[in-house]
């Protein structure tokens, strides 16, 4: 018996590079489970075949900023002249149906829906080392050097913000890494701070 | 990679009669752990068959309360004239080991554990409903109405005790709750303030 019936929202955040769509992928291609996935908010343009939905929902940038107003984000940023957020009410209409929803984001990101849903279960996927890292920061494309220096300078801040998190799960096998993220949903429903009130209302039926 | 090396203490506790005996049993008959049980040390007298050591570490009352003295439990009763107690030195010894050691005792013993080693992980089983936990108190045994009131009364403010404990785990079914239990010890082994040192060691390899 799940004591805690709500969903539970789950932040898998970590360094650039550190393969976290991988490991949430590997999450979700797992039996049994009950996980939603978060669809963000954009102001970019759609590209071919992407559904709005289901790949993004896609906004005017006048919208976009009207939701910002309204505190309607988890969190949202910049990137390129295009605005990314995370959409407060769908994540609340999946939490109350007893989903867990899974932000996977960006560190920022990250400390944004910190501030805003501390009881949130922050995730921090760490690579098996800082030289695994920035080999494949390295190797990801065929950049500049100033590029490439630029996003290792990153990555040693963003390894710098693990203490944030709940919970630190070494990316060296993505199946390893989605077993623990899972095993950490599981116990996460039976914190007794998470299930007291449903714990009491048991007791006294 | 497990980032904490360490084995965790962990207390499997809960009002009597809610069946922790069954569940510690399930736990163990899990596959693929590293789990221990610690054996108590007592004052009373072996029974024909149990071995010193495996069953209990049998000790005379001087040599208990000199241990008592010395700080030496973790935990320590006196049931109808014999004392029995949880030795310090041998779960330290395992936990170094990196095996978890799992502690099965009664609510008053773990609130003792909790004073000394509060990074251990305290779980309250709990009954599925209190009229469950009603049901197996009183079809225990033939013991007068007295003796069963007393039990009764003492199951309730057992019940009461679960806010002090990390998690909740309900005893609906013996699996499902060894289950939740293992998937627990996993994400603990992932909690930043257990793993914290050993990622910095590791970013800075």
């Amino acid at each position: 018996m799940k004591l805690n019936q709500d969903g539970l929202l789950v932040v898998i955040s970590g360094p650039s590079g550190v393969g976290k769509g991988t490991v949430r992928q590997a999450l979700f291609d797992m039996k049994g489970h009950n996980l939603v996935y978060s669809v963000s908010m954009t102001t970019r343009q759609p590209r071919a075949g992407e559904v709005d939905g289901v790949d993004y929902y896609f906004v005017t940038e006048e919208e976009f900023k009207k939701r910002i107003e309204e505190n309607r984000f988890l969190e949202y940023a910049n990137f390129v002249g295009n605005y990314y957020g995370t959409p407060r009410d769908k994540v609340e209409e999946q939490l109350a149906l007893g989903n867990e929803v899974v932000l996977e984001i960006e560190v920022q990101g990250a400390l944004q829906v910190k501030e805003r849903k501390p009881d949130a279960v922050f995730i921090f996927i760490a690579p098996p080392s800082m030289t695994d890292l920035e080999h494949r920061l390295v190797t990801r494309g065929t950049e500049s050097y100033e590029i490439i220096k630029e996003r290792l300078e990153k990555a040693r801040r963003e390894i710098g913000l693990a203490p944030e998190y709940d919970y630190i799960v070494i990316n060296d096998d993505v199946h390893n890494a989605a077993d623990r993220i899972m095993a950490i949903i599981r116990a996460e429903h039976a914190r007794t701070k998470r299930c007291l009130d449903n714990y009491y209302a048991l007791m006294e039926e």
